[in-house]
């Protein structure tokens, strides 16, 4: 039995590790489709949109990995709750990547037109995505369920920007027709940004419940934005 | 072993009963947020907004059954898959019940300027999208990867559809900006529509995985779009 149990924390941390792998990934991918938008680097931008492969591979094999781990070691209490865990983040984890995808789609098209006043607050808003994003993976690999708390307070500062650069950006569509296509990819940026905040904080939630049991999800009552 | 077994199957039914409820409860707050942009009625709007918490009270359930489940009976197999099968499209179902406020906070805007040619093919878009929410439902009540299959194909005209209301929208708002708010919104609607089909595909995605063990995600090379 003791060997049994060694051989599942094993392959629980090599899981952990192929998550990790994935969340730096997805990240990177993130990173990559911001700075071709702020740098209108086309090359950054392509190698965004044609490398979504070792995202998706990771996916799989992670799925994989928590479908056997269950299967074979039938974890009880608190492993059980890690992959259940896993499977959760894992799903999360390729959403970003797609979402770096999309914002690749929206750079793309934003470089074909003149700037607008220095992209306003969306590379704020990168960093914010990322940050959380980046503290999400760390409260997991901690078990640090007050960084994770941090992250959960992050995503109201993110939803502000959101609504603030919607606002910005409309008053000049309105007032200026040649920025409507522009503007209007900046808005789905800061949309693509504010879910990549959403993923971010539902990891941090599974990483609290991991840790505590506790389901920390829909206790407050405030709906998502628009 | 035999009675555990039964108690494990009826735990299953119970659990699969309640995501079909979800679904059925998702899928009508995204038909009355429809419905209230639609009509311009305020009053369907207002109660997509404030109707939340039945949905969200379901997923917390739905997740500790999930749990138990796998605690008490750690089943195996084909068990396993459908257990594990149910965490995941739990997590979509809830995000379609999220989907449909967006819509209500879009069209709430929306219905406070004057209508954009009669909401081009948003209403199409949202049948398609609904169509595909319960025949991903009904798939995994009837294990039927036919029906699955048909869903993954859906897939594909919604996201054409979405790009030709994108192009459609951006003639008017560029040609005339007293457009530009409500037409922004259908843009913002027509996108919260195409990520519930994405959820509709993930769901039958499960389904097949479940039936089959067969893994059809990432098998086409085909991006998302943004």
């Amino acid at each position: 039995m003791e060997r049994v149990n060694r051989h599942f924390q094993e392959e629980l941390d090599a899981l952990q590790g192929r998550l990790l792998e994935m969340g730096g990934l997805a990240e990177e991918r993130v990173r990559t489709a911001l700075q071709g938008l702020v740098n209108r680097d086309p090359g950054m931008i392509e190698g965004t949109l044609a490398g979504d492969e070792p995202v998706n591979e990771l996916h799989l094999d992670i799925d994989n990995r928590c479908f056997t781990l269950l299967a074979l070691h039938q974890p009880m209490a608190k492993d059980l709750r890690a992959v259940v865990a896993c499977v959760k983040i894992n799903t999360d984890l390729e959403r970003v990547g797609d979402l770096a995808v999309n914002i690749a789609e929206a750079a793309r098209r934003y470089i074909g037109h003149p700037p607008v006043k220095q992209l306003i607050d969306i590379p704020r808003m990168g960093e914010i995505a990322q940050g959380m994003l980046r503290d999400a993976l760390d409260c997991f690999v901690k078990r640090d369920t007050r960084l994770a708390q941090h992250v959960l307070e992050q995503d109201d500062y993110l939803d502000a920007l959101k609504t603030q650069i919607f606002r910005e950006l409309l008053t000049y569509m309105i007032e200026n027709p040649t920025t409507v296509e522009p503007a209007l990819d900046l808005i789905l940026i800061s949309r693509h940004l504010e879910r990549i905040g959403d993923h971010a904080t539902n990891v941090a939630e599974d990483v609290i419940f991991m840790v505590e049991a506790l389901d920390v999800r829909h206790l407050s009552s405030t709906p998502p934005q628009a």
